[in-house]
Parts: C-alpha cells; sequence; structure tokens
C-alpha cells in the first residue's frame, strides 16, 4: 500500500523514523470528549490519551487556556499569584511530606529535577529502576529507559526485575515469598552500587509499572521497598506522569499502591495538551535542590500553565473523575477478566482504575508472548472505532488508557467490539 | 525590608531558592504588546523578556491558541497537517541543508536532542563549547553550563574562550591575528578531546554568544571555526534560542554572524509563551538520530505547537519585525555607543539587533567590571518603568532584549531614563 501524500511530506519534514500507530496511520483533524474524528469524519472512542485528561477540546480548559494567554504570560521571575496558587495546590494534594514544587515542561525534564534533586540531598550518584522501564528520553533519563532493550549495567545504575505476579521471578512460593525475592534484587543492586563506590541515590519506579505492564504487584512490595530505600539511605522517586491525576481511581497512583515517596514527578495529564509538568518535594530536599543547582525554566512556573494546570484540577473535581475511573474501570476490568477462562490467546487481564492491560498469549499455559496478534489486534480495533495500543516488556500487553470522560456506554461498546475482534482474530 | 505574603508563600510553594529578579521583586498581572502592569497599575517597558517576541497578550496568537484547542490536540503518532505545515516552514526559513525538524518542549530538551545527533551522526561524543555559556539544566546540558562557574575539565567536554574583542585574548595583535588565537584555543581543545580516546562530535555555540556578552566578534571567526570544525569531522550546533526569530535583524543569529551550522536549536520565542522547542537538520541527520533513539515527547509536536508556532511566524512577518528590530536596534546601539566616550562607567557598548550589552566598568582604561553598579542600575531602571536585566562572564553587562514590537518611542523614552540614572548612579 502506497503511503499518502501527507506522510511523505511528513517524512521528510520530520524524518523517516518518526512514530505513526497503526497499519494505516490515522490523520486526526478534529476531536470532542473521549472522542477522535479522522478527515473522512469517522469517529474513533479514544482509549489511549491520557493527556486530555479531561477530555478533548474541554471548553474549560481552552477558556481558562485563552483567558490566561490574553492576559498576561511570563516566567516566573516576576511574582504571579496563579503560580503560587497551583503549586500549592499540587502540594496539597500530595501526602503530608510534599510541600513544595519544581515546575518545568514535560515529564522527561520533571524526571531529570527529581534525580538531580535525589543527588544533591544524599550526596551520593546511584541510580536503581526496573529492568523494563520508560521514564524519559536526556541523556541521563534515557539511561534509565530499558523498554524494549537490555539494561547495561552502567557505572552508576542498576535495574531489578519489575515485581509481578503473571511471570514471577520465583515459581510456586508464597506471596509473602516472593515479595522477598523480588526485595532481594532491589538489595542487590544497592549493595552493587555502595561497592562501585558511587553510592546510593534513589529507587525511582512508576507507582504502578505502567509501562512494564502494569503487572499485578505481590502484596505489600511497595511499601517494603520503600522502607528498605529509607534503611540503605536513599530516596524513593515516585514517577506519576502516567499514574497520577486521578488514572488509577485515586489521585496519585502511590495510593493506589500504598506508599508514600519523597519526591513525587507528574506529566502528561496536568495540562490537558499544554506542556506542563512537575517535581515535587519537602521543602528541604525542594530547597537543597535549588540551592545546588539555580534551576530555571523559562516556559515552566508560568500564569498559562499555571491557569491551564488549575482548570484541570477543577474539571477533574466537578466532574468527579476520581470516582468515575474507579467505577468504570472496576466494572471494564472485571468484564475482561471473566473473559481470560474462555480464550486461549487472552493470557492475563489487569488494572488501575482506567490503566489496563490485556496480556495476550499463544497459550495459557506457555504464557509465551504473542506480540503479532497483540499488534494486530490493535489495528483491528482501531477499524472498529477504538483506539489502543500495545506496551509491555514483549509489546504484548493491549494499553488501555482512556481520557477519564471515558464512559461506562463505551466501555460496554468496546467490550461489544472486542469480543467481536476475538471471534475474528482467536477463533 | 519584609517581604510580602506573597512571597512568603512562594517560599513555601517553589522553594526558597527560586530566583526573583530586582530588590524589590514586581508583581505582573497583565501585559500588552511591549508593556506589563503590575498590581497597582504601574506601566513598565519590557526590556527583557523575548519569549513574547510578537507581544505580549498578542490576540492573534490567542486566536491561534484557543482555536487550536477547541478543536483539537493530539501527539504525532497521528498525522496531522499543522504539524508537517509547521516544520516545513521552520526547515525553509534556514539554509539548504537544513530539511527536518525533530520538536520538544524547552530549549533544554532541543539542545540535548541536538547533541544526541550530533553524537550518533559522528559516532564520537567529545563536545566543545564556550567558557562562559549557558545551554540549559539537564544533567549533559548543565554541563556545557559555565555561566558565572569555572569550566570543569571533564573527560568528554572541553571549553574554549568566547572570541571577543573587548577584552581579547591577545592584546595588541591584528584581528587576524586576535581570530586566529581564538581559533587555536578550539583546536587545542579538539586535540585533547581526540588523545582522550571520547574523539570529537560537535561543536556547541550560541550563534552571538547571547550569555557571553554578547561580544564583538573578531572578524570571520565565525566561519573559520565552522571549517575548522568540519576539518576535525565534527559538527556545528547553532544554539538559537535567544539569536533566533528575527532578534538580531535577521531571521537567524547564523545569518547575522556569517556561519552555515549543521544542527540548528530554537526555542524561547518560538511559541510567544507556549512551551515549543526544536532541533533542525539535514533529513540524513535527523534520520540517523531517530533510527538509533527512537525520539518520541508527548506534548511536542502537537496540533497546538503547529498552531501557535505558525501564528507567531505569520506575526513576524505580518508587522515586518525583522526589519524593524534591525532598525529600532541599530539606532537604539547607535545612541548607546556615543555615550561611552563620555562616561567612564560605560566600558562598551554592543548589540545585534534588538539584543544590546552594555557593559559597565569601574574605569575605562582598567576595565575592571563593575558588578554592583549593574546591578543597582538594573533595579533603578525597573524604577523609573524600564524592564532589564544583567548577563555576561562579570555580571556587568545590562541585558536588553525587549520584545520585537519595541517602538522607536519606546527607545527614546529609555535613553532619556537611562540618561538619568547614569547621571544620578555614575556622576
Amino acid at each position: 500500500m502506497g503511503i499518502s501524500p501527507l506522510q511523505r511530506r511528513r517524512d521528510l519534514a520530520l524524518g523517516s523514523g518518526a512514530e505513526l500507530f497503526y497499519d494505516r496511520p490515522l490523520e486526526i483533524i478534529r476531536g470532542e470528549g473521549v472522542y477522535l474524528y479522522d478527515r473522512e469524519g469517522r469517529r474513533y472512542v479514544d482509549m489511549y490519551n491520557n493527556v486530555p485528561v479531561v477530555g478533548h477540546a474541554n471548553p474549560a480548559i481552552v477558556k481558562a487556556m485563552s483567558e490566561q494567554q490574553a492576559t498576561v504570560n511570563v516566567h516566573s521571575r516576576y511574582l504571579h499569584d496563579g503560580i503560587v496558587t497551583f503549586a500549592e495546590r499540587l502540594a496539597a494534594l500530595n501526602h503530608d511530606r510534599i510541600e513544595s514544587v519544581v515546575f518545568s515542561c514535560s515529564g522527561t525534564e520533571a524526571v531529570e529535577v527529581a534525580i538531580q534533586m535525589a543527588r544533591v540531598v544524599t550526596g551520593k550518584r546511584g541510580i536503581v529502576c526496573t529492568d523494563a522501564t520508560y521514564h524519559g528520553n536526556t541523556e541521563l533519563v534515557g539511561s534509565l529507559s530499558y523498554l524494549g532493550s537490555e539494561p547495561p549495567e552502567s557505572g552508576d545504575i542498576r535495574a531489578f526485575p519489575f515485581p509481578e505476579r503473571f511471570r514471577p521471578l520465583v515459581d510456586g512460593v508464597s506471596e509473602e515469598k516472593l515479595c522477598e525475592a523480588y526485595l532481594d534484587r532491589v538489595a542487590a543492586c544497592i549493595a552493587s552500587l555502595k561497592a562501585e563506590g558511587c553510592g546510593f541515590a534513589t529507587l525511582i519506579m512508576c507507582s504502578i509499572f505502567a509501562n512494564e505492564g502494569p503487572p499485578e504487584i505481590p502484596s505489600g512490595f511497595m511499601a517494603k521497598v520503600t522502607d528498605l530505600v529509607h534503611r540503605e539511605g536513599g530516596l524513593v522517586i515516585a514517577d506519576e506522569v502516567q499514574s497520577g491525576y486521578g488514572r488509577t481511581g485515586q489521585m496519585w497512583g502511590y495510593e493506589k499502591t500504598e506508599f508514600l515517596p519523597d519526591i513525587v514527578v507528574t506529566g502528561k495529564p496536568m495540562g490537558n495538551g499544554l506542556p506542563i509538568s512537575a517535581t515535587a518535594a519537602s521543602k528541604e530536599f525542594v530547597d537543597a535542590f535549588r540551592a545546588e543547582k539555580d534551576y530555571f525554566n523559562t516556559c515552566a512556573a508560568t500564569p498559562l500553565q499555571a491557569a491551564v494546570g488549575m482548570a484541570v484540577l477543577d474539571e477533574i473535581e466537578r466532574l468527579d473523575l476520581i470516582q468515575h475511573a474507579a467505577s468504570v474501570g472496576d466494572r471494564l476490568t472485571g468484564e475482561l477478566k471473566s473473559r481470560v477462562a474462555g480464550n486461549e490467546a487472552i493470557g492475563d487481564v489487569r488494572g488501575y482504575g482506567l490503566f489496563l492491560g490485556v496480556e495476550l498469549v499463544k497459550d495459557s499455559n506457555s504464557k509465551e508472548p504473542d506480540a503479532a496478534l497483540t499488534l494486530a489486534m490493535s489495528d483491528r480495533m482501531k477499524d472498529k472505532g477504538f483506539l489502543v495500543s500495545y506496551s509491555g516488556r514483549f509489546n504484548n500487553v493491549l494499553k488501555i488508557r482512556p481520557p477519564l470522560v471515558f464512559s461506562d456506554d463505551n466501555a460496554t461498546d468496546f467490550l461489544y467490539a472486542f469480543d467481536e475482534c476475538v471471534g475474528e482474530m482467536c477463533g
């Protein structure tokens, strides 16, 4: 099949490797709520995009954005009430030790700030992360991003196998023993960093290991690993870029998976499309970072970021989207789980609120990943009008992560199309 | 003097080290064109901010922003005509070898992409930069940022003294010999990187050395250093975050200082306040980068960035701001230069279009920098209603970098206040 004239122009203007979704890429020209529309007027239920968390083209966000841009939008070396109030609200939404905020533009930048902060506070350099994660794309943060590749054991970075119950590190043991096995691997990473001489600064993890699956985490792991990190003199960074902002049915993923991070990184959904990200921690940690790094980010901590960021929080409250994500997500997860037993290809269904993973396998005994089926099913679901994607260590997990305005009726429609799709492709 | 209640709240919400301009910080609540207004309704001529390049609260930008956000704003893994067209326009505005664009959110991110690209293309790691520069704040880019500190000679980075005529590297030689002296220092950096074994990937520099002064560059240096870099197998990155978008009276700083970079980094003014940045190069280089790095930036390369980015370019054309910057800037520079001879404190005046530096010294013979006077004068000018800041290796250069809508009448008013200020402070 030939590529379209627009795709040909894009190939020159953005370079050939700029990724496009789907076998026949979609040209999206309009959005509204949970729906996206292509040039032919075809409507799709968006079940992938977590940036437009309060809905595509949400009028309240448009209003806040245009009113602030029409009033003033300058950097943070002048005083401005909005940005202070926004930072106060973000801090107050977090647990008690989180008091102060450093704003930036992208999740990657916020992770950079978090790691630099942990290094300043601890005076050490070593970082521990999982072996199938993605945290961003700078030289530093990219070196922690192993999704789809092998983690190098470079000087000041160590990776541990992410905790999961579907393909457990140790077979046939109790959940408590399994948890201990993962904790042992984390402890080994920390010991190795200390032996190397760079010391141990931080463990960084997504609060639900979004890119890793998201897996079902052995009970108690998150709180126990936090204790371990603290005993070893390190800080825990929670990457809430995907798991935050109501996604899991709680405001933060760390509330769902029950631990208290020292540094919280937030990104994508904060601006419903406007670039905003944040790194939040105790005032003591933020002060130490600022004293050492003299951090400034021209287009961050602006009145525009503040106005839009607060409008997003207002909409989440007004539409009760956190409770909504919990109830719609729970039902959808339950419905999908009920399909596991009846179908060899559906290996596992896992979910936290409106972040779901459907793991596709060649057969349910071997659990051999079926990446080809996953890719094909994502394309087929697109043709049926539902936009999902795939993720996971083996690219065999259908990734379902809609705007939080995704409704119960949308879920019903999706399940109908999903069953159809499974019938056609896994017959 | 006590701090205000807002400043006290800010101290907790953003952390204590978050920089504020001026002895008594300004609370800015409104902007229009070249003017900013504080809570008391006092009007200031903004002579510092280069982000709102087409003017604060420009209605054309507000319109483009709100219309696009009300239509659709998604990431770049769907096709969208706007982002392709914007990339095409950016490439076409550059010299012939610049064909393709990687979008990101901040100048820092665009510099990260540029350095990673140079490393991928050359297969080497070594970087050369000046000894008083600032390119951004990630771990990698921050290690190239020495403004106000000593450059460490770390493994794969070398710094050379930035080229200037006011405090030349060698006294009493011809301009040609001075140029050669600087080139020798660059050559020594490259040789040292090669000897170290990391090889030489790139020389990165602001096209007008904005943070360094901006200095008057010995004639021919930029073209000659580009030749040198190419002979040594490296690539030249032009950081156009400050010097681009009409600032110098040309679209790009490299047109003004006459060289042809391999990679062009653009940032701050691109979105008039919306975070947008870009790294542009040949398709060959961009393809190589994308193949190796699989770069994706969720809130970059979006329909919103494209719509706002093109509206900014449209306004620059409609208001003829490039020619305007040249004519207003030339007159202002000339007027200020005419004050050097008559005043011991004004050591030097240098400028490129609407980027001017006024170097303040204790006396004109010794050229001893007067940072205290510079800081005090910046505060005094603020009280007179004109917002400038300071920069340079010794923090003794008044930095004048207004939105490009700064008018000839604004320049006249500024000169009156400046003369008053000099009379009061340097009597």
